[in-house]
């Protein structure tokens, strides 16, 4: 019998288990097992939980220059003054920034595009924060600052799409423009590197050449 | 680097990501995708899967007769008089019932235990929901009914242990007790049976032979 038109005996427990398998990647099977087993702990418990994910939109800042996570502002990265404000790694997302910042390798600051071009997905350029790059190079440009915009996008045909994109909007501006040595394997998501792999590729980073 | 012990860039994503992480079978990283995913959702689906869970606790009711979860006092199946009062099927939890009511093959009702008698896990026979079940065996039996029970519990050791455990607590009362026919493989879960198989292991059951 399909999971879909299941009959639950509670509609508090039907309820619970449509909203969490609305999850990517949990299933019905999967949430009815996670509905039930929340109700066999604690209150206090269940009730951490519901209250982390409510005010996780609520409490949840993004960092005004590289829209990072944050808890302020500024993020820690952008406010950090031992960091190299010249170097710019540019990325789709904050999961991509901490497994950067878990290699140790790196000692720049970040620019999070909060996505990647994909028509597939109906993102286009300006879904993404690439105006707040821009301004960000056009200040580091009238301070006569020379900075280096690392394009440290995934492998796959929309990271190459973006990077170039971003190279053609980058042009004008006196910068150097590098891009994560592909060390990975080719078609490799960042967030799935091993650290090590991850580590030298940024270590030694290349010219972009389009 | 361990995920353990990572920086998290937002107080608030590090709660959320510690609380969907003590779920059973997601890892710190799947928390972390799961998290990030619901900073993406509009704010009325988070407040939702929030609420979902929050009310669970709350919302649901046990049935006073079966322990099976419902909406009000006693649930759908022991107020449906179309059903056969006088075949108790006992089984280990919720799921169980789901899953023998999704095979349309049982007519009868039910009892939960809540669990199943397992040293290792520290479950006594004391925590599970057993004065019920002999409560309503005494029950029938003043009322002159001729009960059956059916053990429908898993076909591992902890199922073992427990049915030969109700079958010497039932044995004062005049029932005929049963179990369910091992069309099922040994040591098979009833949750990941399929409804043909264990359809058939509840039409086939046999008297409880210890």
């Amino acid at each position: 019998m399909g999971m879909e038109n299941r009959k639950y005996p509670s509609s508090a427990l039907q309820n619970a288990v449509e909203a969490i398998s609305a999850l990517p990647g949990i299933g019905r099977r999967g949430a009815l097992r996670l509905a039930l087993h929340l109700l066999k702990q604690p209150q206090e418990n269940v009730s951490f939980l519901a209250e982390a994910i409510s005010r996780l939109a609520d409490d949840v800042h993004y960092c005004k220059r590289c829209m990072m996570l944050c808890d302020s502002d500024l993020c820690e990265i952008c406010s950090d003054n031992a960091r190299d404000h010249r170097q710019i790694c540019v990325v789709e997302s904050v999961r991509d920034v901490m497994s950067i910042e878990d290699t140790g390798q790196y000692h720049g600051v970040y620019h999070v595009l909060g996505g990647i071009i994909s028509p597939i997905n109906g993102i286009a350029p300006s879904d993404l924060n690439i105006p707040g790059l821009l301004s960000r190079l056009s200040e580091a440009e009238s301070r006569g600052e020379e900075t280096e915009v690392i394009l440290a996008l995934s492998g796959d045909v929309e990271g190459e799409t973006t990077s170039f994109y971003l190279y053609r909007q980058i042009a004008p501006f006196k910068v150097r423009v590098t891009t994560l040595a592909r060390g990975l394997g080719f078609g490799d998501d960042l967030e799935y590197a091993d650290s090590l792999t991850l580590g030298r590729s940024i270590l030694s980073r290349q010219p972009f050449n389009p």
